[in-house]
């Protein structure tokens, strides 16, 4: 098995780090125009392959690296500056994506495409009209980071094992995305209905108020931020976002991830690439999930897939 | 960490092998009243000792090898025949839990205690009440295995990943068990609801009758019966289960399963040993989850609780 | 990748189980005549899927099921009883080979070959013949859990991590094998030259003298026998070994293992199959290496092919 | 078990994240002084714990988050700017050591010390010093890295698995250290007699000369320097290198590792830090092996050894 990961910057090595100890890929190839930078990224993790199950590191700034993948990873970009929104970065990044998708298409033409670079909808809908490929073998990360994050905070909050927590974001990945809490479980306890945990002196811990829920939810939109400010990019739990993505790719597992992909006709949405659960396998996005949303958040959703609509077009998509 | 395992027949080594496989304890004891046997076992998985994580494994037949321990899983009765019903080995084996059980308490005061010798709920009830610890330090696997039977049924007909299947078994470890299908999700998709999946082509494969859920819940309720009867006894599912929960225990995870263990004013039903989804950590049962059941679900579960309840009293327990 | 396991007795059925919990592979199919047996197997092992990495275990008493297998592990054949030697139950099981070998080929003619049914070494050879397939692609575990259990006991003695006990057994996988002491190191310390750790009060822990390598040596080749006599069969640790060699094959590692393989002018020695350390990547046996060796080693080594030659012979091969 | 990492930058925050992703410990605790920066740093390691073993990682600029560790990793000090020797770096940071090691023994007493910070030697003779812990107690990452690349480059030279080459790095971390050929072993071969593999066709491939030694010592210490000049710090292999150490500490593992610990005698050594191949334990250094030597090698150690002790004494140590 090969991936390759395109763009060799904090997001793309990670992932590479993350895929490799994981044991995710035979073959690991990294591809950026930065030669100095693939080479030294390619050195670092190599000298780590002692250490991780038996793999290999390749990588170049000849985008016949990436031939043959089964996977492939894009992650080149601009850095998101702190401030700046994940939609304003669009316009340059199509153009990017508009370079490298028929090269990459060229020397990989069988490979199920991930899409990580921001703003992520709006890239994974470029990326698929310029590709022509089939819808689902194109798709996005979209909001696996988000819900893990989400899920994070309410591991933390309740004390409940992150494994039992089941809980999607969906939507944008980014300010317009939507905690779907009314489908949301913890063990097979709905979420909304959670009380917490009684201790054998009687007292009650880990209650999950709607006041708690506003809490983490705005965490989740606000800590990409805050990590940006705080370090100037975030790394890490992407790439393991990602490197789970692939194993789910070639595993063909089946598994359930709010990743980014084309929706036509799903709950009254068209047009447009944006999160919803979906069930991911060897050929990409396999099906998606027809869930239960209470008003609100069917409303939010459509008023995200406006939102994205509306860039792609002002975009000239 | 050290964990021990009483009984080193079919269950207790194949669980010490996956404990020490998964690196869920640093030494793994063996006792068994069998040294030949003991000592065969401690041979034969030490000899795999450098393809796995750092790890020990030791044994004897004397009881002092399990000093310490952080956890004790207790294994040791005799084997489930072909045609004889779970309930009808209680006896004898109620007979071993007080022989053992103030002896592994002596050496382990402080470990947490796993029963999963058979009849499991009744065996647990019986050494909670010899030992005189508190409820929450002494508990069954339970349903643990059973649930994990039925999500592989229900991934297999789904096509899902068994990871995404959230489905609890309750009750007795045994015939009068009942899956929770009311609360039980695929995604965040109530199980109940699911439609299957659509392909490109428009075909719904997976689709989930209640005719299928029938089908599949007699199918975990009997395959134990069909495992012993070809194989002489179940051992590879019941040691992950086991290790699945030893990890719960010493990692501390919060984790949610279906653990068999003391209820007391639990939806109405008292002073029994089952299994319902609780929450486990470091002491041991930490909370147990108060599910919203069906008529038949709750009615199955007091049935259950009652028949245990009365197998109890005719041991004298 | 899938790997095809011949025969679910202890040996196949506890192989399969470490390599699914390894992830060696992402299908396993068990192969055996008995249906009843493999199908409870498959079932007991099926059942624990959740808590292993992402995979699949087939299974049937129809030689299909092992179709376009990249390995196929041969572990079908008669237990060894207690007292018989490995080589009293060659000629039974060589006609188990003649019979098995020729439809494995068809419906698998490009996967590698494992042998672990004994005496490996003539059934190896044995296998390598009827199947007409190159040197190499035929293979047999040898001595690679003789190695594991000469390390494991160097390591109890010494202190020393088993990971950096380098020691290996050559020859027949029985009783004229042969420790290569001369060669073998401790870190970088020739094993010869161990004095031994001394500890902070100057006292020194973990000498090994001539008389420790010999005890040793021996126990390693008396341990099977008391194994057998304790339990019944060795399972735990083959299945560990065998899947390593797996895992070398898949991943086309170029590891150094102590297989069984056809020598032809290996120091001398022709026409026989017997464990040398050799590098074992996707198409099996890559390589054997030049180990120099004492000239007791080297004596030992070729009595140790003339007696597995002799057995050859007289069975007609 | 505990684990914290002093300083969050490239080096602390990577080897905390793989450090949580071996398992290695249940708790990573990682201080700075810069608060934004770690909390940044623990936040997006945090969003990815529901893709790791159970684990939890908790940061603060405030020491007490160190309390009780039973292991502190030392990664804090100014990055190592491209052309800058290791050496130069050294006042000011020992300096840094005599801050920090009082406070950190204070809330730590019972801690093993691994130093990462350069010049690791010199750092890890002045943290000894300063805290007056027992040798042994405090030791540096040393060449466990630089062994690691050597032994990363040879696998590729010679197409061997990393885990099958035995070779080492003694000496300083930095422009002075030494590989040991002369006790390095492919398999059981010794490095110095590898005369490659023979394919099938009968050529040769993976020779490997003293020219090839040459140039990949070479290499090793080069590499260093082309990472920094490319992406401006090393990150990926020292986490991995510094975790497997970790491991090697909290799992007891009496691991041969070549780290830099205070020699006393070791083959005429005396009142330095430097690296030579040492058993780790849980108590930390167990002992110092000693190696056969070549005399350009024992010579070169010596020099290294001189080099160190001269720097020492410059800084007034
Ligand atoms: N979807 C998510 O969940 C998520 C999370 C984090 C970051 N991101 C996004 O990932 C992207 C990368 O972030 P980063 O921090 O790694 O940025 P970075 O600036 O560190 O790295 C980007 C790399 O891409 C390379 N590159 C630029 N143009 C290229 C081209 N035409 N071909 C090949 N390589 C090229 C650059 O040389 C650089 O090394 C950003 O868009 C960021 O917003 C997405
Ligand atoms: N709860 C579950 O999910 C589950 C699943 C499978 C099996 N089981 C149960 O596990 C138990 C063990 O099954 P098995 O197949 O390993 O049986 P087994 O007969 O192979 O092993 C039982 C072992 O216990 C030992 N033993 C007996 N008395 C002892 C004593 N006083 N002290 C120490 N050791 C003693 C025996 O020597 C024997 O080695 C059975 O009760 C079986 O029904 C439970
Ligand atoms: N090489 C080693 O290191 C090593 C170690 C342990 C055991 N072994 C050997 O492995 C072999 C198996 O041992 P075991 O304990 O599993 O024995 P077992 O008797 O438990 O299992 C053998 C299985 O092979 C099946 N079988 C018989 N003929 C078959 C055929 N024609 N096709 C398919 N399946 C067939 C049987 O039905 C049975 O299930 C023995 O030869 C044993 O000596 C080798
Ligand atoms: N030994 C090895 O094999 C090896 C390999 C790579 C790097 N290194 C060394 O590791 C060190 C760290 O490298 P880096 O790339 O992570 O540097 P960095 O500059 O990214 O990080 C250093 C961190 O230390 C923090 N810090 C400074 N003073 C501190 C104090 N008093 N208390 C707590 N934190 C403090 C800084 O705020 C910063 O976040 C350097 O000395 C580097 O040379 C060693």
């Amino acid at each position: 098995t090969k991936v390759s990961v395109v763009g060799a910057g904090s997001v793309g090595a990670t992932l590479a780090y993350a895929a490799l100890m994981r044991g995710a890929a035979r073959t690991v190839a990294l591809y950026d125009i930065n030669a100095t930078k693939v080479e030294a990224e390619v050195l670092d993790i190599g000298h780590g392959i002692q250490f991780m199950p038996m793999a290999e590191i390749i990588g170049s700034d000849d985008v016949a690296v990436c031939a043959d993948s089964d996977v492939v990873v894009v992650t080149a970009g601009a850095k998101q500056h702190a401030g700046q929104s994940r939609l304003d970065l669009a316009e340059a990044t199509v153009g990017l994506v508009k370079t490298i998708m028929p090269k990459l298409v060229e020397v990989a033409p069988n490979a199920v495409y991930l899409m990580v670079t921001n703003p992520v909808d709006v890239v994974t809908y470029a990326a698929l009209k310029i590709s022509g490929l089939p819808s689902g073998q194109v798709f996005g990360s979209g909001t696996v980071l988000d819900s893990s994050r989400l899920r994070y905070l309410l591991a933390r909050h309740t004390g409940v094992a992150v494994q039992n927590i089941h809980a999607y974001i969906a939507g944008e990945h980014g300010d317009t995305e939507i905690p779907l809490w009314s489908s949301a479980t913890i063990g097979s306890v709905p979420l909304t209905e959670w009380r917490g945990m009684t201790g054998p002196d009687g007292t009650v811990v880990g209650r999950l108020t709607e006041a708690d829920r506003e809490r983490i939810a705005h965490e989740v939109v606000t800590s990409a931020y805050k990590i940006i400010e705080g370090k100037g990019a975030t790394n890490y739990a992407v790439g393991l976002a990602g490197s789970r993505i692939i194993e789910a790719v070639l595993g063909d597992e089946g598994r359930v991830l709010p990743v980014s992909s084309f929706l036509d006709g799903y709950l009254g949405i068209d047009d447009v690439c944006l999160s919803v659960p979906s069930i991911v396998g060897r050929e990409g996005v396999r099906h998606r999930l027809e869930i239960r949303m209470s008003v609100e958040e069917l409303t939010g959703l459509r008023r995200s897939a406006d939102a994205l609509r509306g860039v792609a077009r002002s975009l000239g998509l």
